[in-house]
């Protein structure tokens, strides 16, 4: 399948230059058009017919929609979904959502007037929310169990298993969890690990362990202050994303709490930031590059008319271990 | 200047949807199509002309040019661009261009094929690198002295000589420096401040005390690990950006160096993290959400055919003043 990409490479060009070269010939140095001509020779191109291709059929580019750009952990996923567009000959625009579907039917008009080939969602699909129109090709990363589309990401629910159980192997029994939103598909995911650990270890649930939080620093903050305040205070925390462990972090010793002597804290998805916490935050490394690799080859494979012979890739979590995290004194 | 924004905004719709009512009315509720046109009878609108001025004269999208995503300034300074670009009907695409101009020059490909409107830079403007055709509508935020096309930014050169006047009262001689790469123009307008306050207050530059990074993490870390190792080691170091100033302190510490006690830290930009940083972080606040605000306001003004009556607009920095910084110790 032969396409403008391909004269692109041959000629050592840009295919936003092939592009020019075909629409407005006279803006293009006479060398490099000399260059995109014998490339179109060579894969025997009708100037014309390439045109029509590039501007009707495809325009090789990648809509991913966000839900909050202020995260690093979408920034490194965008850059790794970026890492293999580039190289297979896409551009990737982004699009802001804010998990809000009025922004999004925005983003959307996109690929019905073709300016795009196909999207990659990163808010996790919840039951309630709308299925993309059947030419819409989709595919979701770093989503949830349950995705009626293809998804790559990880297991939310072992991830948080691992957590729980890390703590319960240093004895901590009385352990909190800041979640992200009550509704959200990671914060139920990520709970049934939670549940699942502390059910498998002959701990009792106790709900009144449970704050929800927005997955935000700020949230992350309101979260700790009500955990310094309870009359039976947990000895560890574990924080659904890195951004609210970091902001309890420092909240909690603020609040004259030593981590890890006196709270032990686990954040989640390894965000740079949190090598440089002090201490130094133990996570979970979601890997937000290969999900973002992964995400952009299976829709290409998708734009490109192939089929996928399985729609739901769970890549691996790893257990970070830093120094936020210790065995439980006998305070209790 | 009627258009099918305000279609939308009668009609209660999305632009996409009112789109969509006249490209595929039969995939539109019977509802949703009744208030639309509803709408273009009042506002005497042919369905043609309207498609024509959607489809060929304007996209009522901003195109964003981003260096770098993973940085939180940069996602703030965009929720400031969308908040505006919303209000006036606009969308928002993001194109991450890593700094390289051959992924610049496809994203400037949607300008030439009207898929975008005009376009927002975030990347500094340097003497060397290409000026934009005349057809593209742009304006830079957040860049430096000497842009030459429409400028949203702070004085980059004030707000570090702040900065270092503020080590300087409090007693420090030995001042260090960490930059961006030094051909970039923040460094450039930055290190002149830096410059201009020690020289006003009869301290000799030391070029041993100016360390380069990249405004990257892991540089600051490098950084900090080199100024450690100094034989006349600064009693107070001036982070070009938070990044390197968290990473810095982190480093500083887990050397064994108390945070202000043996070196104060100052960084730059505000973003959130450096709330939370141990201890929190004495910054330089960029006001990137205004910074955003008036770029898309401006850039609005451009494509809707108004003139600015000015090119430069400098916006206020703040100090903000937290734990980072001591007076200097009788350790010299």
């Amino acid at each position: 399948m032969s396409n403008i990409r391909e004269i692109a490479r041959f000629a050592g060009v840009s295919t936003a230059t092939v592009s020019r070269a075909l629409s407005h010939p006279d803006k293009v140095a006479e060398k490099t058009l000399k260059k995109v001509r014998e490339a179109m020779l060579k894969y025997d191109y009708r100037p014309n017919m390439m045109a029509r291709n590039f501007r009707a059929t495809k325009s090789f580019t990648i809509l991913v929609l966000v839900p909050n750009i202020a995260n690093p952990f979408f920034s490194t996923l965008i850059r790794g979904i970026e890492d293999v567009a580039q190289k297979k000959g896409y551009s990737v625009l982004l699009g802001d959502t804010r998990e809000n579907e009025k922004n999004e039917d925005e983003y959307l008009s996109l690929i019905e007037t073709r300016q795009a080939d196909g999207l990659i969602q990163l808010t996790p699909y919840s039951p309630g929310s709308k299925l993309y129109p059947s030419y819409v090709l989709a595919v979701n990363a770093a989503g949830c169990e349950g995705t009626p589309y293809p998804t790559i990401r990880i297991d939310n629910r072992e991830a948080a298993k691992t957590a729980i159980e890390y703590f319960i192997s240093l004895g901590h029994r009385r352990i909190g969890v800041v979640t992200g939103l009550s509704e959200n598909r990671h914060t139920i995911d990520r709970l049934k690990g939670y549940k699942q650990a502390l059910s498998e270890a002959g701990i009792e649930y106790d709900s009144q362990l449970v704050v929800e939080g927005e997955f935000t620093m700020s949230s992350g903050k309101i979260a700790a202050d009500q955990i310094v305040k309870m009359a039976d205070r947990p000895t560890a925390v574990f924080c659904m994303n890195d951004d609210m462990a970091i902001a309890a972090t420092q909240t909690f010793k603020s609040n004259g709490l030593k981590v890890p002597k006196d709270i032990s804290v686990i954040g989640f998805d390894n965000i740079e930031y949190s090598k440089y916490t002090d201490p130094p935050l133990t996570t979970i490394e979601q890997p937000a590059l290969k999900l973002g690799n992964v995400a952009a080859s299976k829709l290409i494979q998708l734009i490109e008319g192939e089929t996928l012979t399985e729609s739901q890739f769970i890549l691996p979590h790893e257990f970070i271990l830093r120094q936020s995290v210790t065995t439980v004194l006998n305070n209790s």
